[in-house]
Parts: structure tokens; sequence; C-alpha cells
């Protein structure tokens, strides 16, 4: 575990950049060799993100023009933060030049340049790619990880839902259709853009829905819940925008399939847990509350974890399962870190403990 | 219109007494008469509620130990915002004395005696008063109300869901079995209650689910959707603690039936509009957003209005309707006011504009 | 006091615009004409402002493009909520036309343009006005207001610290020097500005101290504590930003002169009471705190109103005074209407209750 | 430092017992032995914080009942997070068994016992003791601390006071007398407390002073400021409560001695600037603001730093010095963290990183 691989973060003035950038630091093997920004080129981490500025080494790191040759000359391992569409322009040639890049935009997630195109508005910039791109999460590609040379690190919101559906569906415990997921987000999912929407005073002391009934990341859903039902799923998806800095929550409302739907509540509830535990009880990052206990986003924020609990609805038989993240960290920047450990073979809890 | 009642708030300490008071204190045609508290007896409204300090009537009066027979004496109309058990105890006097009732809590929300003591775990104090209770939703049960005499005002969660969903029901565009509602709470929604978890530091930068999946306003909803369905209802309520002081934002999933069941999702999106606005589109607290606007609690905040919208799901075909109120004042105070306008024959918007 | 006026906000997009229009539209004299804004000519006030879509006026009423001309043939009274600088150039012809115009910006606040200069960053740009615009602080000039017909409404800091400060320099209880003013402000003191310091999760979580040590407003305050003294004053001002929407919380440094210097603190306390009591007593919207409680913004929020409390410290005898506002009522819109309200002949408190 | 030393935590339930857990658990030189709580016993600390599921050791270690003699068999050394008056009925039997403790209570931060009676309101439990007590403030104290085997940890306002006053005070840059402190507190400084006023409703758009003019810590800013200055000093302290979970900003109004006094505001400022380089520049948890930039408690919280800017006022002459901390580390439980680490010869910055 004493490799230590050079790392540049390319759009590293956002949420989900600083916060690469806070774990690549921390990280035991990673050298952090470049951050790039257009609008804060030439001052220092330390300068844009005071919260570094305590570590020599934001003191000296000064924000650099992107430049993709440059970041393949200096860098093994390249994290994109960058605007879908932007990105795919820079993985594009690094990967050509031999570099590991880890895109936590949405151009590698979809499978389909035509989906793509349905959900984000343009063509595929390079669709050529996209065969050679894993989906980077952890508990369900670890193995296509481990040899992967382009990572597409999931949405925050996928990953959010991904992760306590799929065992479910694979063990036809709840049906491919009417899955419907409900979620609230801190205001940082929506990055760190200067627009009226955001600002304090328009978020503060708000609660509202948002992108109904069409989120982007609906396609990311569909396409990963289809692949763990092995048939095409319908899914419901409303976000809602909530104030806090970060944390998602999501509850899941599925109805229950095979074994659980004929059967007690209570017995249901056992039939899940199971599930749950085969299919998590050695994963790092997933916490399975078994008792009483109920997510709740602060006790996961600034973490990599993922809490997820579960309920059977004695009156309509639904199935309930609810789990919490930091959507900067498991959501985004974290999750992408543990698939590098994974593609690098660390130990995949380096940096992130 | 220029009739003045005298009017008591029994149990005024905690946050829905206290916004009794602030709408009783700005009512055309109400006298505040009494506001009782075992905790404060003895001090001012003004020093126990700062903010009415600039009031002189709130420099004047003081909160009394409540007596059943001294309210009789002082009051026409008594608003009862003590919890369950202990509300029915005052309304049974005050009701045989003669005063008109408004109770808040959930003692006579519930025709069933049985069902009470399911949810609420304990007999009915008083089931003789249930048959002359009437459930104080103006916008269902508008005539009864105006010769009630006893008025159990809704839940801040079931108002937020019983309004936007028995026009649906009734005209047959949903169906009767899997409802979902999904609910945000604000924090006043758990009461003024020195409790840890309500600490600000519990609930600050937290979003958690909580009393899944039997929430006891589930008992209202069953009830209320089941009339307005004409047959038993399915119903998921789950509610989720948000950090903002006031406002409720549900989001209800609904299955499509009859016509809006066979028919493209534009069109089952005209026929919602239409029997919004057939049923709502002269009550003077229901705002429908027509336009591409979705609820947002902070429109709400601090006023008798409640926000819905309406989308269709062309993927799922599952009818999504949202709203937003506040959770003290259409969900507590305000509607309660609101019923004592209708019953006491004054312009229903009175002291609620 | 049935006489309508007509009244017309120009930058009502902003948060004080906002708020004006919210008070004009509850006021029971005056008729909103018209509201102007470049960024949202064509659209409902009701469309730009949801939480007035309740009101028929706001689905009807539509901004326009600013227009003196016009502006002047449709109003008698014009609010200006423009930035400072753009605000002279509507003031100029307003006042020509015949308009009363009450301008919140700065741009009529200091007699002395050289100050202005040296405070805005360019020449005043219509120094020819100055001698007819009154500062629009009722405690203080409501004579003058009586009879002005161009009032410049305070700052909102300035607001909260010369109601506490001007009796005790008028009756020589305090020192005109070393005058330290320690205030916290919430975020919509900023107004609406889309920049990234505002943004929800760069406000959230976070307090700090800004413009250190020279906030514009400083110009107001060193104008007007002066002429309360009789002399110059040196005032320290620290401005803070702090997680709410709207307040400010004030705390005042004062040293103690004349008798209040030469006395035990109790004493001192009682002789600021009385100096209190004399200059406010009557006064409709400051609220002396004569007890043991002390200021809290959430007491204030979305009144005109200001709480004032005082201590003396019996070891380093400083007298500590300590004054809440709402920013946006007292600190903005609220007191320019107060002072429309006298301008006019209303009652002063007339749409502020 | 691979020395392992065995770490109790009595009291550990409270904000300040918690992030001494978290900080605790992950210290390479410690072993989390115990902790105890009353309230939790029997339930492990993963039941009681969630936060810390994630950790095996989190779900093994139950909290006991507090015990001194099994927490002197058991533990090296003993962090205290107990009221004050019962922090020093478990530190006399535990010192005098052969633990070090160190405490976060009042109990021995003041030497005289007749100011903590005057402070406290009760005899000082053992006065015996004092003279063996360190204030545990590494900056000031560090030498001391090496030796010591009773440690008073600092309280959180006079951290976030003392470390940018007491290099001005002995280096003759500041007067001993007219010094005032304002400050700025999250919600946790005032610990887990079921009381009405810390409910997230009360705190949540609130901004208040409190405590005035005598808070308790006023009483260890006199005996420390009083010690850097070699005479008594005049302190005027105001802390004011704020809704953000942790975090203090103070700014501090100091009157200019000896050369600063007589000198440009420029040169004035680039004294302080020498003087703080000079005191601190080897500091390894206090970050010298020198650019433009002012202290934001977002860049501290959940680390152990002290951010310090100062400016000079032109107009006054006063030297302003603004600190920001996180309450719960740098106030609490990370100085106490960083104590330990220098009496126990450990890398002073281990577990703190």
């Amino acid at each position: 575990m004493n490799t230590i691989v050079k790392a540049a973060v390319v759009g590293a003035s956002g949420y989900s950049g600083e916060e690469l950038v806070r774990l690549l630091l921390g990280h035991p093997c990673v050298e952090l060799a470049a951050v790039t920004s257009r609008q804060f080129a030439g001052k220092t981490l330390a300068e844009v993100f005071p919260r570094f500025a305590h570590d020599a080494r934001a003191r000296r790191i000064k924000f650099v023009e992107p430049d993709a040759a440059e970041l393949a000359s200096t860098a093994d391992v390249v994290f994109l933060a960058l605007p879908h569409g932007v990105a795919a322009q820079f993985a594009a040639p690094l990967a050509e030049a031999g570099c590991r890049v880890i895109d936590l935009s949405a151009d590698f997630r979809l499978r389909d340049p035509a989906v793509y195109k349905e959900f984000y508005g343009h063509d595929h910039p390079a669709p050529g790619l996209l065969a050679k791109a894993v989906y980077g999460l952890p508990e369900v590609y670890r193995e296509q990880i481990k040899t992967a040379r382009l990572i597409a690190a999931p949405g925050c919101y996928p990953t959010s839902v991904l992760i306590p559906t799929i065992p479910l569906l694979r063990a036809g415990l709840v049906q491919p259709s009417g899955i419907i997921a409900s979620s609230l987000s801190g205001v940082s999912g929506a990055g760190r853009k200067t627009e009226l929407e955001y600002l304090f005073c328009e978020c503060n002391e708000s609660l509202r829905p948002y992108s109904v009934p069409r989120h982007r990341h609906l396609s990311e859903l569909e396409q990963e819940l289809g692949a763990a039902a092995g048939t095409k799923v319908g899914v419901l998806f409303v976000p809602h925008l909530v104030p806090v800095n970060r944390g998602i929550l999501t509850t899941l409302y599925l109805r229950p399939a095979g074994r659980a739907a004929n059967t007690a509540p209570h017995d249901a509830v056992e039939q899940l847990r199971a599930c749950y535990h085969q299919a998590y009880g050695t994963e790092p990052f997933v916490q399975l509350l078994d008792g009483s206990a109920l997510p709740d986003t602060k006790n996961v924020v600034g973490t990599n974890y993922i809490q997820i609990a579960w309920r059977v609805d004695p009156r309509t038989g639904t199935v309930i399962v609810m789990s919490a993240i930091d959507n900067l960290v498991k959501g985004a920047a974290g999750q992408a870190v543990q698939a590098m450990n994974i593609m690098l073979g660390f130990d995949e809890q380096a940096g992130l403990k």
C-alpha cells in the first residue's frame, strides 16, 4: 500500500471538486499533482478554499488552466469534476494517453448514446468510449472496476436508490414495476452555481419538489435497475430540495414480489433483512440498520457510508426502504475515491476512514 | 360582521396555541377573553411570547389555570390546544355548558372509538360526544361546520393530504388503493416539547423519516379518504422531519383510474386540472398551480393557503400531486379559525387575510 | 383616512422591493399602481413572487420597464428600491414632476456629496437635490418628514444603531467618542444578488465578519450620531453575516458620560431607562424592554418594531445597548411606509400593524 | 509514538463527550477503554451515537455507570465531560489513584476558590487540588502541561478570546483596560440540554445576546488576561446565540498601547502581524490570516484550528481582532486531546490532523 500515484482533479472549484481535494489530500497513497479551474487559475488551493489553509500543500498547489496533454504527463489518475458534455472532451485524450480517468459527470454513465441525447439534450461527445466505461458503483461492479481504465462515478441520487434496490430486484423480492423513489437533497447537490434559486434566502425555510416528473438521473436509474431486474423497469423519481448543506435521504416505495408478497409483514421484513445481509454483509461502506433505528443524514454526513433500513407496511403490503448518504461523499467524491482504490489495488477504505 | 364573540384558548403555550393567539388578536370579530396554561399561569401573554409585546392586550391578558366552569362563563367559543385525551375532558363540560368548542387535538377526529383506541392507545375519554363532532375541513365539510357546536380541527398532515386527494377520489380519477403520501414537516409540527430529538443541534443538518409505517395521522387519512372514495382505502403515509420551523410539503403518488387511466398523460393532466377547478375554483384558501410552478412551503408560511400542483408520469402512469401548507396555520390554528368563521357566520376569511 | 394614493415601486424584484409590495398591497390607503423591473418586465407580480399569488391584484399587476415620465403620470408617491447611483437618476425627474419620492438607496442619505464620494466611490449624481431630502427616521425627523417631498429611507444597520444611540447622546449620558456598534445581519441584507458568497451552502453553518473596518453605512452613522451629539463622533462599526433570512441584532458598547458616569451601575441603568422612556414612550414602533428580557430578532421579524434593552457593566462601566429589527421592515420597506404615512398625513401605523 | 494509553470519557453523552469519543477513536496512540453515562448505561456507543455505528469498537463499547475506583483501574487518562461541581468529585479520587485527569468543566480553571464561588454559586468542591491544576491552553501553558497530572481544559469562549489577546497584552500593544469581547456561538455550546430555549424552533431564525453582562466565562478571561498583562484587566464579554450547530466567532475591540498607539494604522497593523507571527509562527493549530481574508467558522468547523485576523480602525484607533474556532474541538474536546498529547509526550497533532 505504499505505492504513491499522482492524481489530478479537473474542475476542482465546485463542491464535488473541493471534496475530492479534501479526500485526496488525506489519502495515504496519493499525491495531489494538479488541480485545474479556469476561474481560479493562478490562485492557490488555500486561497480558494480557506478550510484547507492549514495544509502546507494547499498553500503551495495552484490552480492551473485545464490542459489534457499537460494533465496526461503529470497524473496517473485524473478525476473529472466538470459539467456533462465538457467532461467527455477531456476524457478522450486522457484515456488515449494512458491515464486512468474517473469521471464524476454523467458523460459515461449511460451505455446508450440515444438515452444520453434524450436526457441531456445533445449528441454524446465521445460515443466510442462508452463501451470502455465502467459504472463506478463498487457494491455492484467491483470486479469490473478492478480492470477499468475509465470509470463513470454514479450520480448522487442514483447511489442512494440503486444500492438499496438492486439486491431486492435481483432476489425477486420486489417487482420491477411501480418503483417509486422519493428523495430529499441538500443544496450542495445543485453544485456551486450562482443562480437565484440557490441563494440562502431562497432555500432557507423552503421545502420544494423539482424536476417532476423527469429528472436526468432517471436515465441511470432505469438502466441500472433494469440490469438488476433483467427486464425493463418502471421508475418514478421525485427529488425535493431541502435546507441542509449536505445529505440525501431517499424513501423507496416498492411492491413486494415472490416470497415477500405471500407472507406476513414480519416475515417479509426478515426476508429483506436476509437479502441485505447476504448482499452487503461484508461491504465496507454499507450500514444495515437492523433494529428500530431509521436513517438520518446527520449520521453519514462527511463519510462514505450509506445507511439502509427497511419496513413492510401491513396495510398496503408496500415495501418501504430508506437510505441516507452524504451526496458529496458516497454520492460523488468518496465513491470516486473508493472506485480508484479498487482500480489501483489499494485498500478499498484508504483515505475514506 | 360587527358581532364580537369572546374566545378562549386552552393550552395556549404551545406552538398551535401561540398561533391561535396571534390570529385571534388580529381577528376583527373576536375578543380574546382568556388564555390558559398550567405552566405559565400568572404571566402575561407578552411575557411568555415576546413577539406579542407590542400589543397592549398581550401585556394585559394573563394566563390562568384551565377551569372548564370558569371558561364556560367567560367565552362563547373555546379553542382546545391540548394533548389528546386531555382535550376531551374539557370539551365535555364546555359543550354541555353551551360553548362552541373547536378542538385541535385528535380527540374528536375519529368517528370510531375503536380506531381511536388502536391509534392512541387508550379508551376514548368521551365517546358520547363523537356523533356531535364535525371534522373541521372547510373544503369538505363546510355545510356541516355551519351548524356544528363541536369541531375537530384536522391534523396538519391530513390537511395536506386530504384536500388534494378527496376531489380525485370522488371523481374516480384515482384508485382508492395504493395511495402513497410522502410528507416533509418542519420541526414545529412536533410541538413545543423539550425532548432531545427536537433540540436545534439534533434537527439542524438532519433529514430523517419517522413513525414508519404507522403514524397516528393515518387513522384520519383512512377515515376521510374512505368516506370520499365510498370504500375502504389503502394508504401508506411516511412523514419526514426536516430543518425548517414551519411548513409541510406532501408528495402524493396515486394510481390513475377511470378516464385518467386510459388516456395520454397530457390529457390526464387536463382532467385533473378540470377536477380541481371544479372542486376548488371558488375556495378562498386553495391555490391551484396551473402553470409550471410547483409548491414551495416558503410561499405559504404564515398564511392559511394550500398550494396544489399535479403531474402525470408518462413512464409509470402515476399521478403525482404535491401540496404545501403552513402546518401551524392551514394545518392547525388557521384552519380552526376558518372553521370558527363558518360556524359563527363571519366572513370565512376574517382574520386570515 | 379614506384617501387613496397611487404608489409605484421601482426596482421591485429585490428583497426590499418585494417587502414594499407586500406592505403596500395590505395598506388601506394605497393603490399599488405600478411595479418596475427590467429583468421581469412583462411578468405578473404573482409569477415573480408566488407568495402573492393568492391576491387577485398580484395576478393582474405586471412588471413594467422603469420610465420616469410614465411613473410620474401614474403615481402620487414613488418608492425607489434601486442600487445607489441609479436611484438618483430616477429621483430627479420624478421630484421635478411633482411626485413624492421615497428612496431606499443611499443616494440621499448623506448631506455632504464629498462624503458620498468617499464611501460610494463616484460623484453624487444629483447633488442639487440633497438639500431637499429628509432622512426618513421617524423617531428623529418626524416633523421634517411631514413636509418632505423627497425622503431618504435610512440603511438597515443605521436604523438599528441610531434609534438606540441618539437619545443617549442627546441627553449626554454617553460620550460621543469610542462608540462601538457590533451587528449581526441575516442574509437578505445583502440583497437578492446571485453572488457566490450568498449561496445557501456558503452561508449556512457560517459566521463571519465583513467590510471591516469600513462598511458604507458608517457614513450615515457618523452624520446622524454627530448631529445628535452636536459634535464629531468616532464610531466603529463591525457587521457580521449570520445564517438567518431576516433580522439585525446590534450590540452597542458606549462609554458613560455625565450623570451616568458618576453613579452606581444600578442608578445608571435607571437613568438610561428614564431617558429612553422620555424619548420613545409614545413611539408606535419602539419596544423598550424594561425587565430581564433581551432583544431577539425572532420577536420582531415580519414587523416594523425595534426592540431595545440596556445594561451597565459593573466591571468596566460600559453601557451596553442591544437592539433587534427586521432588516427588511423597520430596516427598509416598513420604515419607508411609516415615513410615507407621516408625509401623507395617514395614521402612522397604517398598513404596518 | 506507538505507546498506547487507555483513555476513559466520563459523561460521554453530551456534545463535548461525543466529540471526545470521535477524536479518541481516531487517535493512533489511544485505546478508548471506557465511556460512562448514567442516562445511557448499558447501551453501546453506536446505539447512542449512530454516527459511530460503522466502527466495530463503537458497536462493542457500552456506556457504564461512572465509578471512580473502576475508572482508576481501567484508564491511564480520564477525560471529565461533566457539569461543574460534579467534575471535581471525580477528579479528586482519580488524581489520588494516579490517573491523569483532563477536566472539561470549569472546576479547575480558576486559581482562586472565591472567584469560583462568585461565578458558580457554590463553594469549590476540591480547593486542595487547585494548585496542582494546569490551565490547558497549549499556546500559553505548553511547558506546564508537559508535567501536569490534572489539566483544566479552557472554556470555549475563553479559548477564542485568550489566544488572540494574550500576545498583544504581553507585547504591550494593547491596553489592559477597555477590552471588549463580542462573541457568537453555535447552539452546541449550550450543551445537549433539553431546555425550551434550545429547541430547533426557538433557535432557528433567532439572533440573541444572553448572560449580559456577566457570563461565567468572564472569570477565566479576567484571570488569564490579567496574568498576561501583569495587572488587573477590565473585560467586557457579551455572548450571542446564533443558529449554527458549531462554531464561535469572536470579535475583540482593543485599545492600542505603546508603539501601536502612536503610529499610523497601517504601521500598527504591521506591528500586530509581527507580534502574532512571533508568538504563533510555529503553533500547529493557529492560522494567522495575513491577507485580506477574515475568519469564518465554516473554515474551522470539525478541526482544532483557530483562525485569527486583525485590523486597526483609522477613525477610532481601535484594534479589531477576530477569531474563529469550532467550539467543540479547539474550544473543548480537540484542545483537551492536544493537551493530552503534550502531557503524554505524543506528537501534539496526533489524532487531530
